[in-house]
């Protein structure tokens, strides 16, 4: 036995073991590769053979999550020798704890019949997710060789959109149906002789299959074995629509601590079961995505990915931030006559912009943690508009004298125009961070993607635009 | 029986009305301070009453993560209004639900004879939950009126630190012992008549409750009764020590699909239960927390809290962003020569500055979720890096050269020293972006807390400095 702080110690070291020998491979590849041509081939081959069986060893002894976290960690080419040197039977179990683009990647290498074996061994729900990512023609070709049931289990998953309960539920589900006694639905689980790990209730059915309640296995286990299964039962459990969203099933599981809810079809039939593990899984993955999308990343960018796979990615977002960086820099090139009289303004004016786009992305941050909670509604926004308001006006004159005052001995003119030129900034922060996430959700934009690269955008136009303005009015 | 869809639409219409009649309320509250003096205290009553009997009402049948929800989502006024309107034997439930700086408001609201009654009833785990935040004298005084027992439970959860397995175990298990057979289990079971909610195995333990494995109850179901527990059990489970961190053991639930584990002290002695749902709502409110630190803010903000409140947390992050754009402003101002020169190097500085804030801010976005999912580490970091600073040199180049065609009928001089400056920027961004969240753990710190704030810091100064620095150089 294991315990989880001395286990997680020797799994790390294990772990980092095992990267560092595909890390190891990496460097005698390059030190093979300065040397002379004719040892090169033995040298190498004699060396990573070594390696390779060593790390073979290592990789199929971690359990499956273990050796998905080692490829997530090394980079691509090493990525490919160590998912090389997996064991077939083992494939199948470690793609299903990847994350979703290095899992993608690596399906992709699989051959037509390897990829049939795993979908005759694995659950369809699983095998569809490995292959939804594949060309149709390629997934056709290997469901043309699965038999018919399996076949038609798994194109029903495919057939639900991405981001609904029907695409992350469980086919498996374990019926009881209402009119047995606790003795006969006893009796025959036994008769089944296993049941799907981490199943905590039986769903209870009419003869039509359609939903009557649930029956936790405890209640099973100390209720008098001659009550009727609808005695006993949860007759008002909380229930999934195939096509509910995986966020709300992931908020419901939250707030009312399920373990696992029955998924029904249009009919009100049972069609499939959302567990716990499923939901977690989801909630990790959404973990990162508010702050990698803020800055126009996505949630699927692997960290080791070729360069310029991540190049291309960012470069377009990068276009986007040029642009608005153009626009800022004409906002100043229209008063390039004040700063010519007084060159202080070039100085000063990035202080305006960058006290502006900070206040505004705090308030973005807690606009978009709001809107995530459906704590944010039209009834409180105006109060919350409101509120950021007065925290701009606030810390804006509070810091708008402070700076001033550092001014005061240069020009007492300049020190009131920074000071009115910081609140005012300020002021259009608080605005446009609330109303930049409310206003892409509205027409129908995640309020999370480059919504920081919008806002200082516009703190840093509209910043340069009110200091530089106020400043040739007031000062020239 | 309500699907989840529907059930969904009907809450949220539900918890629009109740927050709905709380707004109307504050309304109401706003309209009679204007009238009349005479006739304001009469008004108010009778409409306050009546309002009263029905959110009450409303409030009251909600289920208590319902009711938390509501309170969550409406500011402190109205917010103490709905509380004290919750019935006194459901305030317990309502408060376990809560976010915890909300918790802890309405916690130091309750009278010491009510805390005391809530603490009678509820789980010891659960109680320490509430009054841990409570200033010390108040703890000792509730804890002083309760049993022995339960003061000695309360006192030895409160014991263990926050971020540890031992805070956010529950403390009830249910345990069996190796030597006896399924059907001796299964009976002991049935006398205890029932069982706690989300049981889905049951500990081993040896006669010095020292844990021997776990036995999940669908085994116990379908096993043969006249087997001994220690043939059926699963004598390796995963299981945590009480000072493991919770971060670790949300990592190991999501990774190994857990749904409940075992929790021993030094000695191996079974103490608590870590379950499923606990796991969830730490990770649920770690969800929020990269997004909300990088801008200096923490996941504990209330997005309705009192301005002052939330102004004051926000004022120090904006003295910290307030000294760095001064720096960045003291650069700039060493070159006001250059720029009285050349006002055109006004306008562009910006745009280096920009370009380099935006990238660096996706750099630290990809390093701290690498970090967070300890896929970072001193073999890769350098590959990171390389590949970080690849891409800052590509896109640097594709975009400075942009840049400078647009700015070629200015000047070739001029678009070269913007081109330059872009790429060394770049460049700059990218050694600072995985530099940073690193070197803040390395020390010791949060490598998220304020980490934007200080990259831009730097991005800024630097993409200013390289840019009027070599248009000094090179041009004037």
């Amino acid at each position: 036995m294991r315990s989880e702080g001395e286990h997680h110690k020797n799994l790390d070291a294990t772990l980092k073991g095992v990267i560092a020998l595909l890390e190891r491979q990496a460097l005698v590849h390059q030190l093979v590769a300065r040397t002379d041509t004719r040892k090169h081939a033995l040298v190498q081959s004699l060396v990573e053979r070594q390696h390779a069986v060593e790390l073979e060893k290592k990789l199929n002894g971690l359990h499956p999550a273990d050796a998905a976290f080692v490829l997530e960690s090394v980079r691509q080419e090493q990525r490919i020798a160590a998912w090389l040197l997996i064991r077939r039977e083992r494939r199948g179990a470690v793609l299903l704890e990847l994350a979703a683009p290095i899992r993608t990647s690596l399906v992709a290498l699989l051959e037509e019949p390897e990829l049939v074996a795993i979908g005759q061994q694995m659950e369809a729900e699983d095998f569809a997710d490995l292959v939804q990512d594949l060309p149709q023609e390629r997934v056709d070709a290997v469901l043309a060789q699965l038999s018919t049931h399996e076949r038609a289990e798994v194109q029903s998953v495919l057939s639900f959109p991405e981001g609904s309960v029907g695409a992350i539920m469980q086919l498996e589900v374990v019926t009881v149906r209402t009119d047995v006694t606790l003795e006969e639905a006893l009796a025959s689980l036994r008769r089944r002789g296993s049941l799907p790990a981490q199943l905590t209730s039986l769903t209870v059915v009419d003869r039509d299959n359609v939903l009557q309640g649930m029956l936790p296995l405890d209640r099973l286990l100390v209720g008098d074995v001659n009550l009727h299964v609808n005695e006993v039962m949860d007759a008002a459990p909380t229930y999934f629509l195939t096509n509910d969203t995986d966020d709300d099933a992931a908020e419901m599981f939250e707030r009312y601590d399920l373990i696992s809810a029955p998924v029904v079809n249009l009919h009100n039939q049972v069609v499939g079961m959302l567990t716990v593990d499923a939901v977690l899984d989801h909630v990790k993955q959404d973990s990162f995505k508010q702050a990698l999308s803020q800055v126009g990343l996505s949630e699927d960018e692997d960290l080791f990915a070729p360069i310029l796979q991540s190049g291309r990615k960012r470069l377009a977002w990068l276009g986007v931030n040029l642009l608005t960086a153009f626009i800022a820099s004409r906002v100043v090139a229209r008063f390039e006559g004040s700063i010519a009289q007084l060159t202080a303004l070039a100085a000063l004016m990035p202080i305006v912009a960058s006290i502006g786009g900070n206040t505004g992305n705090q308030t973005v941050a807690l606009v978009i943690r709001g809107i995530a909670l459906s704590q944010l509604n039209t009834s409180n926004m105006l109060f919350l508009l409101r509120k950021e308001l007065a925290i701009g006006i606030i810390n804006g004159a509070l810091w708008g004298v402070a700076c001033a005052t550092v001014l005061l001995y240069h020009s007492v003119g300049l020190a009131a125009v920074m000071a009115s030129a910081m609140v005012l900034n300020m002021l259009v922060a608080s605005v446009v961070g609330v109303a930049c996430p409310l206003l892409l959700k509205r027409v129908g934009r995640d309020p999370v993607m480059g919504s920081s690269i919008l806002l200082t955008a516009i703190t840093d136009s509209m910043g340069f635009l009110i200091f530089l303005a106020l400043a040739s009015a007031l000062l020239l």
